[in-house]
């Protein structure tokens, strides 16, 4: 059914397939009023777009947003917010290879299964370019939450993890490397394990963390729509991603009670933030942080059996310009689907009492 | 805002605090013409409700389904279910204790917080009594879903883990001992363990496997609903779920494309399993299985440093009769939810092709 | 698929047949910290219920209803508010003539086509009482509303028809006689006919005519979900209607745009209300006023030709008690639904502006 | 909030003001495997476009739509279209008189009110305009509705009505003439009339009937979600649409039950259809039927008093070309409207019976 929407106040449709026309975007229900910097945002595109630096796929496209609607003067007028990104020389791709045939651990086999038909080219639909237009409903929805900080940064790359707590990184590293890792030794060794995969014609996994700090009390709602089960289905629904934990997580399952509760100050801030900033589903003011978990791109330089649509096995190789690990291109892409779930909630919280 | 429904076709809203006269909700889109077995509801209700054995909190609440519409002559109707389980005995307790104090990592300050006002009583609206309401629902939905499985069980508490793949587990073992672990040596351990934690008046947290077994392929859509993230969310808004991952998970981030890419079989089944049974968010008609991660519960029989609302240090401890580790009353929680999800894919697929 | 929810911020959810063990609802999105007057709600109930007049259907139900969640200590807790109205007698009443006969002008055979399969004791799902729920959360939603008033009243029945702009009526004649017409020599017409009808064992129609004081600027979405868009559906949503004008309705149709317009005055107000207190889907503050058509009663007290399920023609009367004109227990669902439609759009309205 | 999407399962989403680069919008849920005509959906939005006759604006604007994605290769593939409409020479026009100024009737002084700020150029958003959008996402719907058909007309202009009962037209003739009625002598005389209006400056409102036949049995949901009440709420959302009846609609409601209900004969059709295919909010299988009443344009060529920003009395006068009567341009708007409600009961429909 209809499920290509983001949110319930603050809300995204996307349409657009990798080698369409132009992929693109509604944003609607953005308050009025708000000065819109459109350079910022297409400053978040560019920490995504591909051919940024070495470690990253070497296509060129320009990625570049265009406004249709929506912001009047500078500033948003309440009305939706259309945009879309042109799809740059998506004719010259050579796609044929991949028509009948269904790359392992890709999109294609369930395509044809659920819909009988896909646009096969640069996996169409499937593709991780839609998450171009997320990135740009991201960056505006960090501009309505002025105060809030957004902090994402790979945490680790196949076995190479970053071992310091949230609180002694200098997130204003995150940038300075080409791997988005906020510790320069660890940012080094990883950028040079991801160069040595791709040599090998392979790709590897990683995980990314975020950290959310200036966060008002009360966001969230009680039951079904806790705020760390948006913030969970907005991650596991980027591409790639195999799991997502906040706070204390999966390590904190092996804790007694008596460790892992948070004991309050009497100015209602806690001794410790186990609970990630988030309790019964509301954020409690606290840093909120969490895990996202990445597979290894499914694209390998390698010779891999698989089968066609006829169900005979064929053997392919992956061809074109390919991530070796999607981690630090994702850095942004957590940072906007989290500022999405936020501004959804901030918007839900006006209705909250009388 | 209005969030206390799960579900887009195959829908439930819940209503009900742990001590108000009674709980319940509607289940709103369920097809008309399916066969209704009740006690077989009644049953999976039995297998959450507190006081089933020894491990578990010994309060004794019947948690009887009583239906009020939507069935008649035994079968559905197409037309909403209306549900509601008497809350028994509920004004006896004393919960005085709680009104103006804070809970350490419980979801007081934060109702507080959000709303300036809550029903103190048994954590009111955040009690996971809740979740009563979802195993009716997941129990009607398992009844349309005939031929699926749907089998969580026990995967860890604390330090103690079920060390085996799932191919060799007996799920018929399920339900043979009260924590709920399909391998006997490893269910005695836990049991022993949390026996023992409670003696020490402290809790535990654990995990929670489920493997779905014969789900149809082309479930889940393609971008922000995918399969995976709406089976995330469902999760995470279990109480107490601080992650979740499926297929490979967290430990898929430490591997290579080449070792973790599942290669086809010439009939479109793979030859390993780590996407989970899920490529691109829909389902390949592979076992589909995740993991849950519970926190130890928060209420401890410990005393305490906390705060009441007027932000003065105060003591307190644990009163009544707490579960030591939630996860073996999860168990039935995570398949209601695990079946929701399905049920609605199932309801929304039909519309995916002409 | 799910269709039994109204609203978005402020959202009912309703269940229950006419003649199952009770019908009910959830209210979900009402803000925490409203003081809620119970009685009120249940006094409304009562402008509704049957047998409270000599001219309307002499069945007796006491129509209580009994709330299970979501006030405490008299206020809103700001989550879901469930309650349930018992059905009385429900099993003493003999559907039997109906079971397998379709009721001309009823729903009994479009749910047959539907659903396959219907609860036909009492019309089941389709019977008006469902909308004893709408009043229950109406009243609610009035309280939210304290400033606002909601005057429905009958403006015809049959070619009866009150002949008064609004501005010469007093409202406060409204419940003084059965008929609810704020006109003494009209409403006593209307009466005397309405049991001239029943003694023929017939029926009529009649328009309802709601006029809404002190709407606060600025409520309705400019698109699809303009002000009067929601009022017409949910006016639509009652049993019986036929249609919806507001403002200057389908007489404002023979116009001339130099005569329909509505001139300012300085303060923002307008010379003329042909807009019917709306301008482009939004509230200007000026009266909102709209007409309600019903058409009358399906079920006569005389003998009609049918057909069966089979198909074959068969012979039927009404039996039992119906009302003979659905007008006068019509008005508190009018305001019932005016009153959720003005509920949602002002939470709404609270994210229209940063 | 977000409320620029129409339906459920097949849903539309516009954005896009009356001077900005272009408007568009994303239609999400359409199956899979659709044979798309494009020719026919550019001829639909030729129905609407300006220019296209002597009674209509003058202005220009060729209305090109533009697909962006999800047809692949002549089909729909389960992806979401997104399409636009550029905006031509939006730049030339100058709206500087009504930047401060407040028309009257129209939507300026309650957007203001509303979000604060506005594109004021040519209406903004709140400018017909939209419609194009609908009409291109109508246009698919009767794609995929094949064998239904949506026969739109004009039924009266002014004072000038069709007379004819809808078994004694001719829907072939709709198109033969320019204010879209389908009897020569009565398009004649309402063409001559609003050529008179037009000369005096003035405007003139009128109605839109449509007929719609080949609806299969079973669409709606009963209690809120009925199918009239969305007809309703669709065709309310137009622009300058006041009131909306179908069947006997407000005629309905001064005859007697008797007379009004419709017997059946014994294949389930109906001697009479008073009813308007749908009873209990499902439809029946017979033609469908509903008036729209449209007032007249506000905008009007004389000049009229007025307020500005300040409340200070100003006066203004109507600039550039406007349609003197909407009737003849909304027929393809109403259609298109019409079989996005159907379309998207249609689907739902797919999920009522097991």
């Amino acid at each position: 059914m209809a499920g290509n929407s983001f949110g319930k106040l603050f809300k995204l449709t996307t349409f657009g397939e990798s080698h369409g026309k132009a992929i693109g975007g509604i944003i609607d229900g953005c308050p009025a009023g708000l000065d819109v910097d459109l350079d910022k945002i297409q400053n978040e595109l560019n920490r995504r777009k591909p051919g940024q630096s070495a470690i990253v796929t070497q296509r060129k496209e320009p990625d570049t947003v265009e406004f249709l609607s929506g912001v009047f003067e500078g500033r948003t007028t309440g009305t939706p917010i259309g945009f879309i990104i042109q799809n740059a020389n998506q004719k010259s791709k050579d796609y044929s290879h991949i028509k009948d045939t269904y790359r392992p651990s890709h999109a294609d086999y369930t395509y044809d299964e659920k819909y009988g038909v896909r646009d096969y080219r640069g996996g169409g639909r499937s593709s991780a370019r839609e998450t171009a237009c997320r990135v740009v409903a991201g960056a505006l929805a960090k501009q309505l939450l002025k105060n809030i900080e957004f902090n994402a940064f790979t945490a680790s790359v196949g076995e190479i993890a970053l071992d310091k707590p949230n609180e002694e990184l200098d997130f204003s590293l995150i940038e300075s490397n080409a791997v988005r890792c906020p510790d320069k030794a660890t940012a080094e060794e990883m950028e040079a394990y991801i160069k040595e995969i791709r040599s090998q014609g392979d790709t590897v996994g990683g995980t990314v963390r975020c950290v959310i700090r200036n966060v008002p009390k009360g966001l969230g709602e009680p039951v079904f729509d806790k705020l760390h089960a948006e913030l969970g289905k907005a991650m596991l629904s980027i591409n790639a991603v195999k799991g997502f934990e906040y706070g204390s997580g999966f390590e904190g399952t092996r804790m007694k009670g008596s460790v892992h509760n948070d004991l309050f100050n009497e100015d209602g801030t806690t001794k410790t933030n186990l609970s990630g900033g988030i309790q019964g589903g509301i954020s409690n003011g606290m840093d909120i942080y969490f895990n996202v978990a990445f597979k290894p791109v499914a694209t390998i330089m390698q010779k891999q059996q698989t089968i066609n649509s006829k169900g005979e096995t064929v053997e392919m190789r992956g061809k074109g310009r390919h991530d070796p690990c999607v981690v630090p291109r994702a850095v942004p892409i957590v940072e906007a689907m989290a500022a999405l779930v936020i501004a959804d909630f901030m918007l839900q919280n006006k209705t909250s009492k009388i």
